[in-house]
């Protein structure tokens, strides 16, 4: 399993930006570290890895993931005063944005005297939230946004992260909400140039992806609380699956999704038992989310404390 | 071969708003018909489609396209006295917005007295251009937007557009950007569920999606004026597919762009002829969309010009 790991990062393209990431992310740290008595610090994954599946990439495989869930994750971490490394896919839905309309940019404004420009005033207040709820974690040093693409940057991300934050132990958390591809191409084996079409069927042959989340329990960061995600499309394997991943990877808790019910309910299993979390369903701007990050803050003292004795 | 094609539309998930969508169109084309003795319609397409691989799709292959070229040759058309029927990937860079910052909603906007949110003095240019631009076309009648995902989308899509365009005849143009997938997994054959990970490769066979260019060409829009694209890394084979294709598909010029330099220059290939057309080097707003889209509707008059004598 480790000569795995170690053989997929060797043969990865390294990160072209390291040395930026390095800093960003140790100054952040530092900052929160130092911050009254030291600030909890979660990262957030959320979105899907792109896996190429030509050297001069026209060609991936994607993971549909909207991003929705890392995003509403992140706003309610910060509000428990959490301070949050996002690392999301390029393009994917950003932390105070979900109130937005979809096209928020052109949709958004308003010419009332054809010279000025205004925000509109049915979006006014959505609007102001999202920008200022979002300047003002940033402003204060407490959400930190690092964008990926491919599962080779993914992966080399989440490997920088977990290093930085070894020191921080258990007041720091891992909440893997992204969704990581479980096959590729191995880059050595990939073709260069763009697959030709027009010779019949294609063939292609995936290797899996070795599952990193092993050495980040045992290696990258063992004194992290950790949470894994589970996502199905069949309701009659995932909470098998989940127990399977919680027993296997040693994780804290394993969030369990269904594809088409995981806006209203989720199952958090973990050696404790499970625990069916819903959406209020009578206010309409309740989210999975508000409750689903109420219990893992919880948990996440209950950790911290048990830690110190 | 038109086989193929009716089992590839026979078996396609229907598209869910086709009503909304006819009508859109409909009254789209018959506006701009009637408008100053007839407006020329361009049908643009952009970005890339995806081809799932699970009918519950979690995971699917998708073109990389930034969906800029579709985005800024739009803006020329409509410039240039068309109306523009903007075919394009959710998600996907969007006429007029190519002058804002990554991420426009969040860094575009500031509180100077923290109470009024106001676009930012460095944005505000751009920020009034895009959305002025874009209401503009739009409240003339001149912009329609309809976007798609799936390969299935696309190909209904483009088929809805070609068919209400008939009437239109030589004034109307194809303009075929998007990056189409060349294989996918046909419908029925695709597994339901979430592929499952742990028992070692995956291997996944790729049918080739049937072209549609010809069909398009023969039956669809016979008198339509027609762009089509290519794409390859390799320069050395560029010419070569792209001068086929304009045999193969009897299309009237196909645009090659090389991945690596198609920002600074493409070459129209057409009976007349192959014309590198180039950014203005001199100039850095210059764009190679300036030129391509003067030279392509320059050959639209003349098209125009013979289909009536």
């Amino acid at each position: 399993m480790e000569d795995e790991i170690s053989s997929f990062f060797e043969s990865s393209p390294p990160l072209k930006n390291m040395k930026e990431i390095t800093e960003k992310l140790n100054q952040f740290i530092e900052l929160n570290s130092s911050s009254q008595g030291g600030r909890r610090i979660a990262c957030v994954t959320s979105g899907g890895t792109t896996v190429p599946l030509e050297q001069r990439c026209v060609r991936y495989i994607d993971n549909f993931s909207s991003g929705n869930r890392g995003a509403a994750s992140t706003e309610n971490f910060v509000k428990a005063g959490y301070a949050v490394i996002f690392l999301y896919r390029r393009g994917t839905c950003q932390p105070y944005c979900r109130s937005l309309p979809d096209d928020p940019f052109l949709e958004c404004f308003e010419f009332p005297d054809n010279t000025n420009i205004q925000v509109h005033k049915s979006h006014l207040e959505a609007v102001e939230m999202a920008v200022m709820d979002q300047q003002a974690a940033v402003a204060e040093g407490r959400l930190l946004k690092l964008p990926f693409s491919t599962i080779y940057e993914y992966l080399q991300m989440l490997r920088l992260i977990a290093t930085a934050l070894k020191d921080v132990g258990p007041c720091s958390m891992f909440y893997l909400a992204a969704a990581v591809s479980d096959f590729y191409v191995p880059w050595e084996s990939m073709t260069e140039h763009k697959i030709e079409s027009g010779s019949g069927p294609l063939d292609i042959r995936l290797a899996q992806v070795p599952k990193m989340l092993s050495i980040l329990r045992s290696n990258w960061a063992p004194k992290a609380f950790c949470i894994s995600f589970k996502l199905e499309t069949d309701s009659k394997i995932l909470i098998e699956k989940a127990t399977k991943a919680l027993r296997k990877y040693k994780v804290h808790a394993v969030v369990a999704n269904e594809l088409s019910t995981r806006k209203e309910e989720v199952v958090v299993v973990s050696s404790s038992g499970n625990v069916v979390v819903r959406r209020e369903c009578d206010k309409p701007e309740s989210i999975v989310e508000d409750n689903l990050i109420r219990l893992i803050v919880d948990r996440h003292s209950t950790y911290i404390k048990e830690s110190h004795n």
